[in-house]
C-alpha cells in the first residue's frame, strides 16, 4: 500500500484494510476506555452549561489527532453523553422547576494532519440520524492554530502527544554530541540525545499550548488524555514500548548488515515521539501559564497487548509504516515488519516483568484571562 | 477508476487524474467568475460588519457542494476579499476615525457529499500561510442539515442546485404515465415526467431552503450561483446542456441495441437533474417565506465549452462517470466515453446556433425572524 506522504508528516495507515489503523488500534481504544472516567469527572465539575445557555446554545468539541477512527467516534460520543448527563442533573435540581433548558447542539470538529485519510473517517462515521452532532474534519497540524479565537468548548486529544512536530535538531548531525546514530529513538540513556528530545518536546508543548489557549472558550477544557509517559527516573529503553522501538532498530540494522537497506539511512532515522514524565508535563504547563491543571492521573498503561505477537505486530505496524516507507521507499516495508514480529515473538518473555509506560490522563482549563 | 458509491450519491470524480472533477471543470470555473459581481454586490451593500464585531469578529462562510476542488476556493477567496474591502470602506469612513476595527478571522466550511474526495480537496488547499481562512470539511448532503443552528455567515452554493436529492417518483415506473423509459433525463416535452421532476425539485428545494434558513444567522446571506436553467417556455431538449443528456441517452440505447448493456437497465436510467427557470425558483422561495430575495440576475451561460469536443467530452465524464459506473458498473464505462466524445464530435455543428442554458444567479437574506 503506498501512499503518497507530506514531509514531516507520519499519519497512521489509512482505509480500512488488513494493515489500516482503523482496524489496528485496539491499544489506543483501551486507553480511550481508561480516560472515560476523568473526563466525565470534569464535565461533571467544570462545564458552567447556564453561561453557555445564555449565550448560543451550541457546544463545539475538538479532537485532535483524530486519525481514521473508529476511537475518536466512542471518545466524542462519550464527551456528549457526559454533557447531557449534566444538563439533566441541573434541570432535575433546578430550584426554578419551570425553567426549561434548551436542547444543545453540538458539532464536532475532527482534527489531523493534512494527510490523515478523512475519507475513511467521514465513511465510518456513525449514520447522521443515530449521530447526536454534526460533523466536521479540520486537515492540519495540532502544533498550530487550528480555529478561530474563543470558538471551541472542549478539546480532547488521545494518543497523540508523544508525537513530535519534527525531528529534534542534532540527533541526526553526526558532528553533534546529540548524534543519534546507534538508536532510532530517544532511548533515555544517553544524555544528550535525551535533551534534544527533551527540548523539541518543550518548544511543541508551548507552542501546542498557546494556539489551544487562543481557541478555547474562557474556561474551556483541554483534556489531554492517553499520553504515554515514563515512571520517573525510568529511561524508555527500559520500558515495554521501548523494547518495542528497540526490536524495530535492530531489524533495521540486520537489513543493512544484510545489504538490503543502507546503514546510513538508519542511522539517520530518529523517530519523532518523545515519552515524558508526568512532572515534565505538568512542569511545562505550568511554565506556559494559560491553563490550570484541574485533574491529573497517572496508572501503568495496558501491558497485554504486548503478549499477542499477531496483534501486537499490527498495531505497530499501523502506527509506523508511514514513516519507515517514506523513509526507506516501499519495497523492504513487508520484510522489515515480518522480521519485527519475528523478533517481538522470540522476545516475548521479555514483556511479562518488564516496566510499563505509564498512562497520563491530565484535564486542563483555559484561565479566564490567558494571556 | 473504480469508487464505491452510497446509493442515491452521485459525486464528482474525486483524485486529480486525468478525468477527475478537479482537473476538468473549467465550465464551472468560468460560471464562478460570472457570480463575482453580484456577490461583491451583495456583500458591500448587505453584510452588517459593525453587528458582527458586536458579537464574536469571526466570520463563518460555507460553499455548498464544494466537489474536490478547486473552483470552491477561488469562490471563497473572492467572498472574503469582499468582505475584507467592505471592512476598509466602513474604516475609512467611520465617523469616529480612531476606532479600531479589529482582524476577523475567517472559518470556511467546504460541504459535499459524504463520498466527495475530501482527501483530495484538502490537500489541495492552498497552504496555511497564504490562505486567510480556517478550513473545514463537512460531509453530508446539503437537503438536510448540515450546520448547528444560526452559526453560518455566509453561504454559498455554485454548480449544485440542478442535482435534485433522489430520481423522482414515477418517472421509473414502467406502470406510470410518468413513465421515462425513452429518455435518461428529463426533456420537458412530457408532461408527465416534467411534472414528477418539478414536483420532486419542489420538494428538494423547501427542504434546502428550511435547513439553511435554520443555520444562517439572522440577515445571513446565501448566494446560489450558476443555478443551471432554462428560458420560459423552452424544453431542457431544445437546449445545449439537453443534447448532452441526449447524445449520453443514444449512446446508451446503442450500446443496448448491440446487446453491450441492457435495455431494461437503461430505461431505467434516470438523471436526477432538473433546470429550472427563474421564475420557477422565484416563486419557491417566495412560497417557503423564510428569505427575501436580495438580488437576482441571470444571462445567456457559457456555451464555447461545448465548441471543444475533447475539454466538453472531458467535463461530462467527470461529472457523470459515477452515475454511470453505479449504474451498468465499471467494464463498460470507457466504451461508453468513447461513443458519446464521437456523437458529441459529428454534432458539433449543433452547438453553434442552438438556444443556451440560463444561469441563474440569486442572492437571498433570511428573514430576521425566519419561522
Amino acid at each position: 500500500m503506498e501512499t503518497k506522504i507530506l514531509p514531516g508528516s507520519y499519519p497512521m495507515n489509512g482505509g480500512d484494510g488488513e494493515v489500516s489503523y482503523a482496524r489496528n488500534s485496539q491499544c489506543q481504544k483501551r486507553a480511550v476506555d481508561d480516560a472515560k472516567k476523568i473526563i466525565n469527572e470534569a464535565i461533571a465539575d467544570l462545564i458552567d452549561i447556564k453561561n453557555l445557555q445564555k449565550s448560543s446554545n451550541r457546544f463545539l468539541i475538538a479532537d485532535l489527532g483524530c486519525a481514521a477512527g473508529p476511537n475518536t467516534f466512542f471518545a466524542v460520543q462519550n464527551i456528549i453523553e457526559a454533557v447531557d448527563n449534566k444538563c439533566k442533573t441541573m434541570q432535575k435540581n433546578d430550584p426554578e422547576p419551570d425553567h426549561q433548558y434548551q436542547t444543545i447542539e453540538y458539532q464536532v470538529f475532527f482534527n489531523d494532519r493534512i494527510d490523515n485519510d478523512f475519507n475513511t473517517l467521514f465513511r465510518s462515521l456513525p449514520c447522521s440520524s443515530s449521530r447526536p452532532y454534526f460533523a466536521v474534519g479540520v486537515p492540519g497540524s495540532f502544533y498550530g492554530r487550528l480555529f478561530p479565537k474563543q470558538s471551541i468548548h472542549f478539546m480532547h486529544s488521545s494518543n497523540t502527544l508523544n508525537w513530535l512536530s519534527r525531528v529534534p535538531d542534532h540527533v541526526g548531525d553526526i558532528n553533534s554530541p546529540a548524534w543519534n546514530g546507534n538508536s532510532i529513538f530517544c532511548r533515555g540513556d544517553n544524555k544528550e540525545v535525551a535533551e534534544a528530545y527533551l527540548n523539541q518536546y518543550k518548544k511543541d508543548m508551548e507552542v501546542f499550548l498557546n494556539a489551544r489557549a487562543e481557541e478555547l472558550v474562557a474556561e474551556g477544557l483541554l483534556a489531554l488524555v492517553a499520553v504515554g509517559g515514563r515512571p520517573s527516573g525510568v529511561p524508555l529503553c527500559q520500558i515495554n514500548m521501548g523494547k518495542t522501538y528497540e526490536f524495530l532498530g535492530s531489524c533495521l540494522f540486520d537489513m543493512a548488515a544484510e545489504g538490503i537497506i543502507s546503514k546510513e539511512k538508519v542511522e539517520s532515522l530518529n523517530l519523532p515521539q518523545y515519552y515524558p514524565t508526568a512532572s515534565e508535563m505538568e512542569e511545562l504547563i505550568n511554565k506556559n501559564g494559560r491553563f490550570s491543571i484541574e485533574k491529573m492521573e497517572t496508572f501503568p498503561g495496558p501491558g497485554e497487548h504486548f503478549h499477542n505477537v499477531q496483534t501486537w505486530s499490527m498495531i505497530v505496524r499501523a502506527g509506523f509504516e508511514a514513516i519507515v516507507q517514506n523513509h526507506f521507499g516501499n519495497e523492504m516495508v513487508d520484510e522489515f515488519f515480518h522480521r519485527y514480529t519475528k523478533k517481538h515473538a522470540e522476545n516475548l518473555s521479555i514483556f511479562y516483568g518488564i516496566t510499563k509506560l505509564v498512562q497520563i490522563n491530565i484535564i486542563l482549563k483555559r484561565k479566564v484571562c490567558s494571556k
